[in-house]
């Protein structure tokens, strides 16, 4: 007799909806951070894979390749040596805890600080997964406004003071200040400074996510807000995925040694991939930098496809201001539109985007807008997948009222 | 003004103690699922990378690897024709979830079924690492003795019957039915039908973790309970870390399909290291039977090497059944030996070993009992170390009497 358990009787409450059945990716895929497929240096990474496990193959044979909790060791070598040569911060190799992407790296700050009920700040506009995750974890994160040099120190000040009045002290700040997701925005020194003074006054540590900061068209940017820390104010998180791969799943956290050890004890997962931590390890010493310029030129390159395919197929129905690194674009449309809408509408047409109010912690200030990454897709996919977008929006709402060029020809006209 | 923020105001409840400074590890290590270092196959290793990054290595731009959330495919296809072979599990690709060891693997069903307060059955000796971790979850795992069919079904069913009049219906039943962890008996196929029939019979899933059942000295064992499964009654869970490498961190969860893309769902990581899935995939198509076949051998040669060194230093003292295949052995010593005490007195000695209560269910029945692995330390390690360890049993505890050739002769005088 075939027996079936009944399994929606023993599944724990508030489980995600499955996965559905993988279809393989739109043809216009503006989502995800996804990098471009034929800058993967896939020979590099041969040959930095085989020097790497002839030195250390046979340490596979234990968890954590001799190196301990925290990490392949010359992996963190090479961390606090980008660290120290790119975001002015320095650290010790045993301040640095290699992660399963930065992904992990977020999930272990939430485990080491956060329960149901907590409250957390972050910028009114920010990555989505963790504003899901904080949520999914029964955690508040409460959005402060951003201006064009990032979060506003006057109104986290405002809210901390608020939140103190009733008795409430957030367990993070949480910002992403080097290429700020979504708006792409770079925080000024003096406004890290701002923050820094704020979470010392009211005694709240700033968790930067710098996932992003190495991906600067001109490579210049202000320190680290973990460099201008001369406390321990500062946990920092960064990752491999924008600038090597993805699929890799390798990023770190970087914190004070006793910190770094609770947080490793976290961890309970017996240790990070050991092919990725060799290979990166071994490939980043002699090629980080030449491949990060590379890959920066490529990025900018297909930034200024999608905004001259925006601007030749919305006119000025779409606002947006390009950003000086990253793989995104954050947009604004009129009020009229409905990104939520436009997002299913466009699903339907093959064209995948970010509707803005899911990287929104409150969902009204990003009704119209949406984000749009550029980093995967080919410069023809980005042009076709944007003719179709506008498509989409004037069919949905109206604007752009006609799109291409005939419209800006009349203009010219 | 340094500012130090206040963390033990902010730390969640219950962390784990911070990781201690890694200080490697000691000289006769027998604990930890670890292999031998020098049958790691680091030459085919590089090679299999090589040609599966030349096929695939475009596809690390993206999370997943252009396979879904399951997986890298080639991986899963591999996986479904390895079951089929060795476990006579017939399984297809969609229904193989690949996860980043099997410790996630247990953590995604936890995550999947349990909520605090839950019930669990296990067996009465089972793999400490469960233990802790449903308890670290607030779940209560239950013990059912053994005997040397492994876990005994009629206590089984008097133990759902118990519950079943308290109210109580256990989420799973978690066996490691081939190399059981600890004792490493195999579970015959007349008890793995009656523990379906038990498991249909009160509605309770079997969690069957077969992460040690590639590593038996002849090959030969019953089918998995998953493959004895008419309905879809058991969740089933192996692994790579001890057949390949367990730094690799590569497992896999089958179930059916739905299941599998609820638990897929639950998998938030971004995917599981790309690197290890694509080498894996392309190495053990090629290569995993007959490394497996050398593996077992060397484990065999260390396991003779370990029951020789037993006999010799401890004699009658210490009891244990060689087991017909796995990394570790399970070892009785009279009641007067306490194991926790003779671990840590172990310990100062340069000696690590598993004290039984860390792999009970009730700490009682294993008080004088501990589990010695033998999959990594040399031969001479292994003699070495277990002469110093029956050095210390007998400073502790008395017993042995005396050890080694010396009493051996005077016994047969």
């Amino acid at each position: 007799m075939a027996v079936s358990i009944d399994y929606a009787a023993l599944l724990a409450p508030d489980l995600p909806a499955p996965a559905p059945g993988w279809q393989g990716r739109p043809p216009y895929n503006f989502i995800g951070g996804h990098v471009d497929a034929a800058s993967v240096p896939v020979e590099d990474m041969i040959a930095a894979t085989a020097t790497a496990l002839r030195r250390d193959g046979a340490t596979l044979s234990t968890y954590g390749l001799e190196s301990g909790p925290l990490g392949y060791r010359p992996l963190r070598e090479f961390v606090a040596a980008k660290l120290k040569k790119r975001s002015g911060l320095s650290v010790s190799p045993d301040e640095v805890l290699i992660t399963s992407g930065s992904i992990q790296a977020l999930e272990l700050v939430y485990q080491l600080l956060c329960c149901p009920g907590d409250t957390v700040l972050v910028e009114q506009f920010t990555y989505a997964g963790t504003l899901s995750r904080l949520r999914g974890l029964g955690v508040n994160p409460v959005g402060i406004s951003l201006d064009e040099s990032g979060m506003r120190a006057d109104l986290l000040a405002a809210k901390l003071a608020e939140l103190k009045a009733q008795g409430i002290r957030p367990k993070f700040i949480y910002v992403i200040p080097t290429i700020q997701n979504p708006d792409g925005s770079i925080m000024p020194e003096g406004r890290r400074a701002e923050l820094l003074q704020v979470s010392a006054e009211y005694g709240v540590p700033i968790f930067e996510d710098e996932c992003y900061a190495d991906l600067l068209w001109n490579g210049e940017r202000p320190p680290a807000i973990a460099a201008m820390d001369e406390g321990r104010q500062v946990i920092h998180c960064g990752s491999f995925s924008k600038t090597i791969a993805p699929a890799l799943r390798v990023g770190y956290i970087i914190a004070e040694p006793g910190l770094v050890a609770q947080i490793a004890a976290c961890k309970e997962d017996g240790g990070t991939g050991a092919l990725e931590q060799m290979m990166l390890s071994e490939y980043c010493w002699s090629h980080f930098d030449d491949h990060v310029d590379k890959v920066t030129l490529l990025l900018k390159e297909k930034l200024n496809v999608m905004t001259e395919a925006l601007e030749e197929h919305f006119g000025t129905t779409a606002e947006f201001t390009a950003p000086p690194g990253g793989i995104f674009l954050w947009v604004s449309f009129p009020d009229a539109v409905d990104a939520m809408k436009l997002a299913s509408a466009a699903a339907a047409r093959g064209v995948a985007i970010n509707p803005g109010p899911d990287w929104s912690a409150d969902a009204a200030p990003a009704r119209s807008r949406i984000r749009l990454c550029f980093g995967n897709p080919t410069h023809q996919a980005i042009r076709d997948g944007v003719k179709v977008l506008a498509e989409v929006c004037h069919e949905e709402f109206g604007v752009p009222v006609r799109s291409g060029n005939i419209e800006r020809n009349s203009q010219s006209n």
